[in-house]
């Protein structure tokens, strides 16, 4: 099972931010797909504590804004916070978007539903923030 | 490391449920493993938005009706939401679940602990909902 | 893709904790690293429906002080659980962070990012709890 890593950075704009990254992920899976006909898995993972990455519709851009608005009210910044940088708010929402996702290739093409995309989830922002990209492909 | 990939459908019944869906897996890696002994792992993935799978206790049937009604509670649908559906707290409650879950395979058998089971879970039903699952064994 | 399969269990002290386990996965791959330079996939495993696993900031111990208190302001306890065990708030907030997490090897080295740990949460304890970690190594 031979595989292959990159990775990515992207700029984020707002404290709190919802980025569609489907089309980067897609495009190193087409530069990967030249040399074979891809059968495998597309690992995306997330080196930060205060980000995370889940899927979600990218059809309608309206969802973006009402799911960072529910989970901004739902864990609102909180001044009793013990951590000194007082941003433990974010490090909670991160862990519950979870720092993985996995999607299966099949014919050089990622699994993803008719509605489905792939979501930075910025809940620290604005940063630069990187985000790595593994494929395995079947031997 | 080869891979087969099957699909089912389900047809929830009510707009927010767990459905137990351990049997159904188990079913599909008994057929795969006719042929070899598996070792591997098994990914299971929901192509849809608003409904995602956990894992979580299949003996008590009164821990999926907590479970629901706990996040209900949590994540209410509100009128003020601006994704014209109207349904974006099972956006949110769906990649709270999560779209996938990983289950490594020993000698034919899914290791799930003595209480584990894997739940679909609809948070916008009724509906028929497709679920994917692919398996990846050892060379 | 050979696969080596590892356990080990821990004894939590409170009710509500995350412990650090990020060594213990450290050690594990070291040992399997003798033999092989590893480039491969983690996989970590929680077989129990009331504990689970998620990634976090290692640094600053107060990080999981807060976070932990969130997470239990968010989803208390309640006299009107169905369940007769009840500790459905448990159920539900260890699928909040989730049953498993998978992270690349590369030369034998976990790919963490700078601040991230690997962290078992207790929501039912104390206990004796199990971890399950399986390595996949390219071939």
């Amino acid at each position: 099972m031979p595989f292959s890593n990159y990775n990515f950075s992207i700029i984020t704009t707002k404290h709190e931010m919802m980025v569609d990254i489907t089309n980067e992920i897609e495009k190193i899976i087409a530069k990967e797909n030249e040399q074979i006909s891809l059968n495998g898995i597309c690992h995306i993972s997330i080196p930060h504590t205060t980000a995370g990455v889940t899927i979600n519709e990218n059809a309608d851009k309206d969802v973006k804004s009402d799911f960072m608005s529910i989970l901004t009210d739902l864990i609102p910044q909180k001044q009793t916070f013990l951590h000194v940088e007082g941003n433990s708010d974010a490090h909670v929402k991160a862990s519950l978007m979870g720092f993985h996702q996995q999607i299966i290739i099949l014919n050089g093409k990622l699994q993803l539903g008719l509605w489905q995309g792939v979501m930075f989830c910025e809940f620290d922002g604005p940063r630069t923030r990187n985000i790595q990209v593994s494929i395995w492909t079947e031997a």
